[in-house]
């Protein structure tokens, strides 16, 4: 079988198994044995989970093996969580009960010395003749949506979408996690790639591009044995789909700690920002705009221009979002004299005729869609930034105990009112939705974050994309006109050929 | 009376009024003299009000007067929200009733275009002969810590604090005031100063400056008549606390939007950005570099050099926050060789033995104090990062129905747990604050934001400075050593002249 079949066979069985056996499972949740079951269990893991444990006769409830040969059904996918020196006996077991994909959780390999590299050499060895191919070692685990399957150190609950993550750092990929719970964004699949003894983080990235349900990949990257192949890997990638990426250790200082915590080896060929754009990657500055960039690019229509049009319902958010647009090198052009007809026609004679679009303190909100479908219809305007596009929330501040007598405001009344302005809000958001789909321009909205189930669910279901200031809503669009260049580029390369 | 102690009495009554008239109030909540009466009333005012409306004999239970004039006591300050054109009559009634400081919402003055500047002239004029001061009009309104004053457009209670801000974008202020209350950081004095007929943004300034319980000014800046005189009053109160300044209208599109929306005089002198840092201003460059530079600046003790100490429990975080530090031009130092002995005794012996101090997944919380102060204690470190300081959440995510059964878990059980972690947390919460004020150097923490009210309140009170990602730390303590830098640089020249 050609390596490059072999590997996909082993990621389908890592990502979507049908059975796996948790080698090192306990019942002591102070272990990490304990953790990564309880993770499986608790997150509802679609399919057979076999604990494998010297001791216990049940883990967690579940009937335990106290070796992998035991287990009387097939398992596609053995996880290890025990100590380094027992893993390559272990590997061997697995081997014996025909698992070929291993994903090894135990440390104190090369990224503790060259007593641990030597460990992980014989490891590497071990399965490679045994026919077994290994994920980590000192890898957190993965993420799988397909099999709501979190088989991770870190306690978390992952969203299920279709971003697919390969993380060089297990704790910043445990965090990304969390914060796109926070985000209302999902992800597909997820791997922490640990040492890479055998799989490597190109392998993945493959992997994630041939994966059609995949829609971005993110990459945190700390080092790579050969970084031309990968290059020429993830370039395939970024051809089809947004290749986020984060590079960790991009300093001098930084790359001594990378050095200090991985097995990563030094003098490493650096790879540099220009050869990242060249390849269409889209480099994240923060681990912030990371997961933001990787967001948007999953769901928001792509601008064709770098001209953004900015509504806003106050002036010195316009000017604040205008100086983070030209900061960032896009565009804050004059609207078309058909625009400032429509608009006039809407709001206050001595409204500001102009980009930013200030509604000066409007307050019904219906005229907010209003005012955006022009602006998106503009010719001269690529994509929208939204400030301010959700309704507050007056009447729940009004009802507090000291003014709610005064006020003469009953619960009824309350209620009605908090009830017609989230009817209100939710017409604007989905008349938003409609319009990015009809005229195909992105809208990043910037607000604060809603409490009200309804907009969330919203804001996930449709891929709306909030955030807290304009300048990383800003960011945002920004990375989306890169990309969006990018396309039509190679689209024009394309055709030129042919 | 020289003009600045009649400026300083104006400020004093607008600040700290002993009895309010607001003119224009109404029980009208779609009005903003209803919204500004609701909010003056719900934030629980520290003095008389007088409604004053020509219509209803009480506003929201209290007794409302026809005019100014006719109230029986002494007033210190009238708040006008009435159409631009009833505006100085009104100002004259207020002079006959001895009121001489008058904030006025009302707008459509110089921002509206030639008219608006011609009503605002004859205003400014009306107010002048009758020895009335002015702040606005087109004033969003003004906070005050003093009296539990809310006279804001904004429905906002913001919390009280020890920074004073004067914004020249009513909706920025606002917003500012909102992230505060997010970020436990309150507020002694705001004004939104709007058009600044009268009273000008260096008034405020000055004023904050000789406010001995204001330990930081925030300015939003927009456009000054004068700039050379408003760069001398900030200069002169930055060597005595730290001034933090957001430009609006950086950028030549910046420029527009805000001459378009405020009544910024065109062709105004520019300044540059250079002239901000000779000045000892500290330069935001992000909205929410805002808020967070002024609260760690009014809280954290100054570091005395630009070497930062890291301590985390995760490679990777500590990587990205290397990076960050290097790119922002702080230095990540060796330790020194105790130091490294006194850490070799707590962690384990395959810890990466250097900064930053990776915790190597040590789960005891107890661990981190430690190695806290162990850090702390390192001469070469002048102010320490610290990422995942406190600890997760893991038995409320085991105790979840899927999962608590399975495991056994009671609820006693899971209340004593989190009541443990939760005091662990505490304890390294409060050893932290404790170092601090002993060895004066700052602690800026990365964590999830908590949900724990101990947590929240112990951050309130205690000024400590917690924030979700390390790049936002990292340009926290930037600042940080900037300001301090200034500050010993001042010293050492006034040093030098003894």
């Amino acid at each position: 079988m050609a390596k490059s079949e072999d590997t996909r066979q082993t990621l389908d069985a890592l990502f979507h198994p049908r059975s796996i056996a948790l080698i090192g499972a306990t019942n002591n949740l102070g272990k990490w044995g304990g953790i990564i079951m309880a993770n499986a269990i608790g997150n509802g893991f679609k399919g057979k989970l076999f604990p494998v444990n010297s001791r216990d006769e049940q883990i967690m409830g579940i009937r335990a093996y106290r070796k992998v040969t035991e287990i009387p059904d097939p398992v596609d996918l053995a996880c290890i969580v025990t100590p380094a020196e027992t893993v390559p006996a272990l590997v061997l077991d697995c081997a014996r009960k025909q698992i070929r994909t291993v994903l090894v959780i135990s440390s104190n390999f090369a990224e503790t010395g060259p007593e641990g590299q030597k460990r992980q050499d014989a490891l590497l060895s071990v399965a490679r003749d045994a026919g077994v191919r290994l994920v980590g070692p000192n890898s957190m685990g993965i993420f799988s949506s397909t099999r709501s399957l979190v088989l991770l150190m870190a306690l978390v609950e992952p969203l299920k979408g279709d971003i697919s993550f390969v993380s060089q750092s297990g704790n910043i990929g445990g965090q990304m996690l969390e914060w796109g719970k926070r985000l209302k964004t999902g992800f597909r699949h997820f791997v922490s790639s640990g040492n890479e003894a055998d799989l490597s983080c190109r392998d993945y990235v493959e992997y994630f591009g041939r994966d059609d349900r995949c829609r971005a990949v993110m990459i945190y990257l700390e080092s790579l044995k050969h970084p031309g192949g990968w290059m020429e890997t993830a370039r395939e990638v970024a051809r089809r789909k947004p290749v986020v990426v984060f590079k960790g250790g991009k300093t001098e200082a930084g790359q001594k700690a990378a050095r200090s915590h991985s097995g990563a080896l030094a003098g490493v060929v650096p790879i540099f920002d220009a050869s990242f754009r060249q390849a269409g990657l889209i480099q994240a500055r923060t681990t912030e705009a990371f997961i933001d960039c990787a967001r948007s690019l999953s769901r928001l229509p792509l601008p064709s221009g770098n001209r953004v049009g900015i509504i806003t319902r106050g002036g010195g958010w316009g000017v604040v979002t205008t100086d983070a647009c030209e900061e960032m090198g896009l565009e804050v052009p004059a609207l078309q004299p058909k625009t400032l007809e429509a608009l006039d026609r809407i709001l206050p004679p001595y409204w500001s005729r102009g980009n930013p679009v200030d509604l000066v303190a409007a307050t019904d909100i219906r005229i907010y869609l209003d005012c955006m479908e022009i602006l998106m219809k503009d010719p001269s305007v690529d994509g929208v930034i939204a400030l301010s596009a959700l309704p507050g929330r007056v009447m729940s501040f009004l009802s507090r105990p000291a003014l709610k007598e005064r006020l003469g405001l009953d619960d009824a009344r309350v209620r009605a009112y908090e009830a017609s302005a989230e009817k209100a809000g939710r017409e604007v958001l989905e008349g938003i939705v409609h319009l990015m789909r009809t005229l195909g321009k992105p809208v990043v909205l910037v607000g604060m974050y809603p409490t009200s189930g309804a907009f969330e669910t919203l804001i996930e279901k449709e891929g709306l994309n909030l955030y807290p200031t304009p300048e990383r809503a800003v960011r945002v669009m920004a990375r989306l006109m890169e990309y969006g260049r990018y396309r039509r580029r190679l689209e024009a390369r394309e055709a030129a050929w042919i």
